[in-house]
């Protein structure tokens, strides 16, 4: 089967009026190797139909439930029907429609959490190595190119073995009962059934796991955490301050917040290293502070020549024209897509394409959330990760 | 004529291995209202198709030269010929291609400058009045939410009567004699048969004239330039130094330079009024300083509440995600499109829909040029715009 | 007895080479309220003598021995012998030191912590009471004026009720085992006899934790503390990560480290209310980020006429022509001098001049010191601070 | 005569209320090798008493006029008279008073600009020369540590052949008529008689042409200036746009303002040498940033070993504690009296000592006032400096 063709996507979520959807429809476009064939958008079909429309899609690709999308597009030829799934829903669908997509025989890339529980992700998991078919996750802050140098960096050994880790992922939009005003994206992350056991550190404190893990190379061994409802009459946690130790006896600190008034999505994280360290904001993305012993600090930039192969891949323009948040999250696009390319083809993939978030990542994050939630409720008593 | 399909866009020019082509197709995938039907990529024939193919063309439709591609895209039916075409080649293309296509019927988005020289750029805004046709220029640092959001609060009278504007453009890439070394962008930015009468001055000086008068709603009247050639034997300006006097007595600067060591694209623009200043930086594009007489200096974000209609249009991610290069780039192809399917619809293009660069700012641009050349041979003499 | 003279300053410790000596020097000399005449500057009677004479003063005031100093200067005409007592040795001197002066009827300023350990700083603290005189602790960046601006913010409730602080002090100097390189300042640092039961955490952690609650007005009530020793055979903590509770409810997150390669003095702090939010670096210690629910961040500066009071009197130059640390250990000596002028002339001092920390901040700190290392001991289980 | 004792200084100007003298005092307060001895402080008797008092000195030596203090500090033995003068008045009183102290036998530190007019500093530089007595000049920023440093590392060719330097001072104190307001900094400022034949190019303008000098050892040859009153009634200007030309071929740009609203005391460079680049900006004091053709820019910060002597010199604290402006100036001081002391001693000065501006530099200021007004007035002609 060739693949000199667009890779084809269908859609489960994102309909109109969704933040996340608009996102991920971005991030498969930019770089022009995808196109979105059909969708699920809601689960009102009326719904579904009119955000179909809308995205210029024929009204025969609108489906009313991501069930009807599984099985009417696996029963379309081959050169016509999706290659993959994105599921772009709140947290408790994530799982069942992937579940179905891959029983379905698509490919899935999710937005994460992975699933609504950590049994729900080893069930996942187990689904994914069943199907053979290929699972992505949209930890998208680790498509950076910035985010990349570092890990490299780390690999390579430049900070020797690393011995601190701080990361962060402050906000403040739910400083007040936002959820109260009607404002939808509040909604469901604020609500158990539709977001998980975890509310800030579900939503954004699994981004800031998966970061430090993925730059570290380093995996959390345990954790003491302190989560707190700040907001009167909130369900889930809206702040955390967790302390973590490492797999190689590295230490470390992550806070997440949503009731830090003014924060942005000021995601950051500073690694050391016994020789080096390094420092990185999503807030200037395109820079990475690399810091010695005896040495000024460097002000690595992305676009320049000086840097590693994976964030000259990662990157689009030269000379640090700014790149942000929607091209990180195309990256991660990318590389599934090219993924996807090479079983078309038959070809082998290289690191670089392999390098997007797994199902294996999922697990890590639903056992992190399960973990800080047991912890917290236990006054953080130090709890392992159930991997 | 529906208008519920995408706009259909040809690309003179931007085949394999040019940098501005492939950020154009970008700008232009990103909000998915537009897709690449054809182009002549290449004045090599083999070259064009190449290219074509691997954007995923019908081999059809990748010509070999633009006037082929004009003439054989006339001649298709309505439902299938491109809307528009944007040309991505060198300087010294822009004119008779622009020309061909808008003599064709088609709306044109040209790269910047507009032409090779003033004469051409005049004879091209005729051209434009007679057809009727659209013609955007891609000025793309206006396309910056923060970079509206400053013109907005001009327009509004918050900073008083303007003063004084200080923009800057430093680069540092072509401190040594990078032409001789086979580097295609900078050998053709460096041959004044394909760059025109100036290099650094027309290649990002011209941003910056653009950026100041955009923002401040005002004109340069007269300008004093002293330009140099620093590397032995470029043929063209790489560094310039420039007083500016605006139409309503504001004074300002303007310099730029491609022999700023360790500069990238740090395109930069200070306006002060009477009552208030305001400061923005492509190093850093979601944030604009808005700074007050008597009070402290307040830091405006993209993707916040507070912000005005046009920052809010021209921004796809809340809470200050950063966005960058592609999306500025992309909100004048957003526009642009809008515009052409305003007339597909018959309807009444709004004030945000018409704010992209048009044949006026490529006009200036020359004009710009033209004085600041003149100016230098006459050892920097203040000299008027000929507009 | 009038005050129409300078205060008297003698002082133990800070001899030839000695960093903070030099630095408690400048910061009496800053303002020409204070003079130095006399000293016991080392332990070794010869280098007291050649530190006190490369200070201009006479032999005969260059003291062998604290315990000297006191005896001969309290036999000494009023108008001739000092008034108060800087401490500037390391910490296990300080106790001893003191108590001989407050003892001998002289003032003390001591640098921090109080003492070696919380016995000795609340028996300090009842010599203080019943002595009547003074004394003064340099946590020294509570004097810098943007840290009053903050306290004072808090205190009129422009925050709201404060609901999260995140304060930090990382260095990178001792990243490697830099006390058996003869390195003075490390060594004392690195022995428990000298620096007490804690290393990193009593020489920088207690700053973080003065700040904290100087700048909230909120008391840590307990702590969870993860302290570690990452270079071999270091004798004393280097690096430490810790929860907090304050006495409102307040959470928190406090971390110290001096193996952050290329961190050089970053201590820094964010604290969250319900309305507002306040940021501050020393690196940048002129600027204040004020953040709030709907509004731009402000970014408030040293030198400007809309700061309070606090701010106003302890800073000396306008519009923020950059002031520094020394400026800001100067403002806690001139506020210490001023209340002895008070004294002198039996005038009642202001709620600024009284605004320099106290024993019982030194009490605080030294009961922080001992929660944190028997928390961490304890696995990081929570503990509350004796008071 | 030994010189085991501190420098005496006398004062003239700076009495009660006066911003300059404040900042003197402080300057000379703070290595302690400088004692203030007399001081003419008002040309106001009463005044320059009170003045005196609040000093703490003996009435007998606060004088009712320079000429008085000249007269009778030179009758005093030579054990107690003062060593050099601090001239810290308005501009128009430069001149007289250190006229008159050179002649009476005292050397001289001055506030800048040196003198009222070109004329007075020609002939000031020839007593300087005839009595061979020591004259500084307050260029205050050269005393910076990381400027040193800048200057250093262009002396050794790290940079290669300086091609171009942005030197910026803006401020928006005077963006209102402030001066109609009693105020009297901006009183004497915006009054010829007072100031000079410029406003904001002498009083901050010449800081700018000074420290680009300083940096990069050129000197500028000609300029091209355009000058501006902006506030109505204004008798000098508030803002100017200046083209550079150095004596080595290099351009640049200068511009100056006190018109730019919500600007405090932005002092920046920029120099660009064929190899490398500088950036520095008194916003941060303690950073220079360094850049490279094709490594990533370098982050320069006091306090490390890795910096020349001369920025280790001129710095008080370790690893970056901040420093700011008025330890820069102390360092104009310091040198200074150091250089006195080498006269007392008889000891051959180090070029570190000699490191502070003379009247050369006083010299050059001026022309370049002289310059930058004749060619403002000429429409901005080039216009050479007159040394």
């Amino acid at each position: 089967m060739s693949s000199n063709r667009k890779i084809r996507m269908g859609m489960v979520g994102g309909g109109q009026g969704a933040f996340i959807g608009a996102v991920h429809r971005i991030a498969a476009a930019i770089d022009q190797q995808i196109e979105l064939v059909c969708g699920a958008f809601s689960s009102d079909a009326e719904r579904s139909l009119a955000s179909g429309l809308e995205f210029f899609l024929p009204a025969e690709r609108c489906y009313a439930s991501y069930q009807e999308m599984m099985e009417k597009e696996a029963a379309l030829p081959a050169d016509q029907r999706m290659d993959f799934v994105a599921i772009v829903t709140p947290n408790h669908v994530h799982f069942p429609a992937a579940k179905s997509a891959l029983e379905a025989g698509f490919h899935v890339l999710s937005d994460k959490p992975a699933t609504l529980d950590l049994a729900e992700a080893k069930e996942l998991s187990k689904i994914v190595e069943k199907t053979g078919l290929l699972y992505g996750l949209t930890h998208n802050y680790t498509g950076y190119p910035m985010v990349k140098q570092a890990k490299e960096m780390v690999a390579a050994g430049e900070l020797g073995k690393i011995r601190k880790i701080v990361v962060e992922y402050p906000q403040g939009w739910l400083a007040t009962k936002l959820e109260d005003s009607g404002q939808k994206q509040a909604a469901w992350r604020t609500d158990p059934k539709r977001s998980g056991a975890a509310g800030c550190i579900g939503d954004i404190g699994t981004h800031a796991e998966n970061l430090a893990e993925y730059i570290s190379g380093l995996k959390i061994s345990e954790l003491a955490a302190d989560l707190s409802s700040f907001v009167d009459g909130r369900l889930l946690d809206d702040d955390g301050n967790i302390l973590l130790r490492f797999d190689n006896g590295a230490k470390g600190v992550l806070h997440a917040s949503q009731i830090s008034v003014g924060e942005e999505n000021n995601l950051n994280i500073r690694v050391y290293g016994e020789k080096g360290g390094l420092e990185w904001h999503q807030y200037e993305p395109n820079t990475l502070l690399v810091k010695w012993l005896d040495q000024p600090t460097q002000v690595y930039r992305t676009g320049n020549a000086y840097l590693g192969e994976a964030a000259q891949l990662n990157s689009r323009t030269p000379s640090s024209h700014p790149e942000g948040y929607l091209e990180a999250f195309a990256n991660v696009y990318r590389n599934f897509a090219d993924h996807i390319r090479c079983l078309l083809d038959g070809s082998q993939p290289s690191a670089h394409v392999l390098d997007y978030p797994s199902i294996a990542d999922g697990v890590r994050g639903m056992a992190f959330i399960e973990a800080t939630v047991a912890s917290s409720k236990n006054n953080a008593a130090w709890t392992e990760l159930d991997i």
